[in-house]
């Protein structure tokens, strides 16, 4: 068999990520590549350490780039914070937040679930509840933004909870970060993990994480080592701390790190705030033109995420055979439903580059046709 | 502080790795993003795991790209195969095989250590006799292309004592592939990792790994879980399986497997014998050259990775203000000692499409100009 390189579509990315990626980061990615120990790449990095600590609002020092994906970031957040037999309060309103209690249970720790329904947000009454029972937890773990379902959950009233009980957080910002407000240092998060993919529209492979000086204690302080060697952040400190020397621990994926700075610039210049403002604007046209098409969303508009819109699918729907409509005839991607929302609900993404006015026209558009069949 | 884009300059890398990327690779990896769900993506996969197939030469079904570098690949290969109280012989004979051991310990195995010297391959003798020592043992770890020191080691013999002694191997194979020999199958070698960033000439942060049907055994008969979600192969199965549906695990480095089967393409293209034979010919210009620079190699004529030539610095000189002036002046790489040879080896890479007669010309010139004073 000849195999031949590989040439894509041009998509529009409308799914829960990739993101439509920005033309530019495309261009940085493709840039010579040169040595991960090179002076001029350690310069890179430094400026990138500062670009991610401006995205997740946060002085944390150890503010870096996980050199895999999202789920990687949750990983590393877990085994350098989670040791055998501690107790992890763990809120789960989705797929994400069962993630990470299988997290916490390979890492040995015990998992106090706190469940709310698909498409809530995480109710606050609930884990002020488990925290009575459980004053000795070590963690509260949740999700920001729930990638499966489209929910924000509160993460300052959650990390104030937290701090009221000497507990530190662990928060999945995978779909939040540069797409709703997250200011880490405020509000008083410890360890938080994001994606490359997502709002910061870079090609998926890579995880911010920053730790707080609380958190980075915890992991100073542990009793046993961190059962994995490529996730021990004990280690990765060496090859990201602040200047001089930097000791090899694994070599950087330096391609995507262009990437993933050149993102940030471009968040950094249109800056958050106004970032945060041009993802509610286009949520909003899309959903008014959503609910002009008859469909309904999973969330609650109080706590519904601009970034991602979850909505049922009308009743008899083929849900495989539109959203094939939609990619072969549109070249459109939109997401599937997830776990207890697969094939009962979309997921329409407006995130970081694709959260504009052509592609919420474009949705819109072309749904309109293939429902009408 | 302004941070604007980053623009590398244009360097040779005849370092340890990365090595110098094809420009078709570079060209590929920023083509447009597609979702790694969409049927063309999926498409692709099925294509880059046939070529990596053949870059390993086995017909294993289990063959990938571990979304994650090389110490990644290490890593999923030993949590996957290792379980609480193995015991597990490890060669050593450089950081790499420090590194296995490592893994080791953090999976709860017991690691039985089988050191030779930083320069020599692996002693098969050795093997042997710990084998007879520990008959219980139930993994050989080695390395066969040593990237600390420049040995390569007889994976053939290594993985033939095993078979004997009915034992699986996980061999790092991270500089090896694409390089020198390497036959899976005709080895009978179990798990095996690589890197994307060496001999394959692709941007770093992949890892190609494969795993025997024996190892796939091992690993579906497992009594405890495997300690990472995010490298548990049982759980990544799923979505690389040979047709259908898959299932979402996490979301796929996409562009930078674009850029990998791309440079595996250009492998294909080539032959494996022909990217063999040039890596010996530009190995035997480049020796020559050191030699008459006065220069001795560390490891012996005939254990020697022409991909990777580690000579010890003439005395008294200063290995930082080399390197730096021929990065500074002739925006050449080449790569410092490491652990044991930190400030007395430098390790000059050809590795890939850094293998020509151009890099090989540059290093020799630059070198003796450099070394002139």
């Amino acid at each position: 068999m000849t195999i031949n390189s590989f040439i894509p579509p041009q998509r529009t990315l409308m799914g829960p990520g990739p993101s439509d990626i920005y033309p530019q980061v495309l261009h940085a990615l493709s840039r010579q590549t040169i040595g991960h120990l090179d002076p001029l790449f350690i310069g890179m990095m430094d400026e990138l350490k500062s670009l991610l600590k401006y995205a997740f609002q946060t002085e944390n020092e150890f503010t870096v780039a996980i050199s895999a994906p999202g789920s990687a970031g949750m990983e590393a957040c877990f085994v350098n914070l989670v040791e055998p037999g501690d107790k992890i309060l763990v809120c789960r309103n989705g797929v994400f937040g069962e993630r990470m209690r299988e997290n916490v249970v390979r890492c040995g720790g015990q998992a106090i679930v706190i469940d709310d329904e698909w498409g809530s947000p995480v109710s606050i009454d609930k884990v002020e509840q488990a925290i009575h029972q459980h004053p000795d937890a070590k963690i509260i773990a949740f999700v920001h933004a729930e990638t499966s379902t489209g929910a924000l959950s509160d993460a300052q009233a959650i990390g104030a909870l937290a701090k009221q009980h000497n507990m530190l957080t662990i928060v999945d910002a995978v779909t939040s970060l540069g797409g709703v407000p997250l200011r880490v240092d405020e509000w008083q998060l410890d360890a938080v993990y994001s994606g490359s993919q997502k709002c910061l529209s870079c090609v998926p492979g890579l995880s911010p994480v920053t730790f707080s000086q609380a958190a980075v204690d915890v992991i100073q302080s542990r009793r046993a080592p961190v059962q994995s060697w490529f996730l021990d952040q004990s280690l990765v400190l060496g090859y990201w701390s602040g200047e001089g020397k930097r000791s090899y621990h694994h070599t950087a994926p330096v391609n995507s790190l262009y990437a993933l700075h050149e993102s940030l610039v471009m968040l950094k210049n249109e800056g958050l705030e106004n970032t945060w403002q041009r993802h509610r604007e286009m949520h909003n046209l899309l959903a008014e033109g959503l609910e002009d098409l008859g469909l309904t969303f999973v969330v609650d508009a109080d706590s519904r995420l601009p970034q991602l819109n979850a909505v049922f699918l009308p009743e008899d729907l083929d849900d495989g055979a539109i959203r094939n409509q939609l990619l072969t005839e549109y070249n459109l991607e939109i997401g599937s439903g997830l776990g207890a929302l697969a094939g009962k609900a979309w997921r329409i993404g407006l995130m970081g580059y694709g959260a504009r006015k052509e592609n919420v026209a474009l949705c819109l558009k072309a749904l309109e046709n293939v429902l009408k069949g």
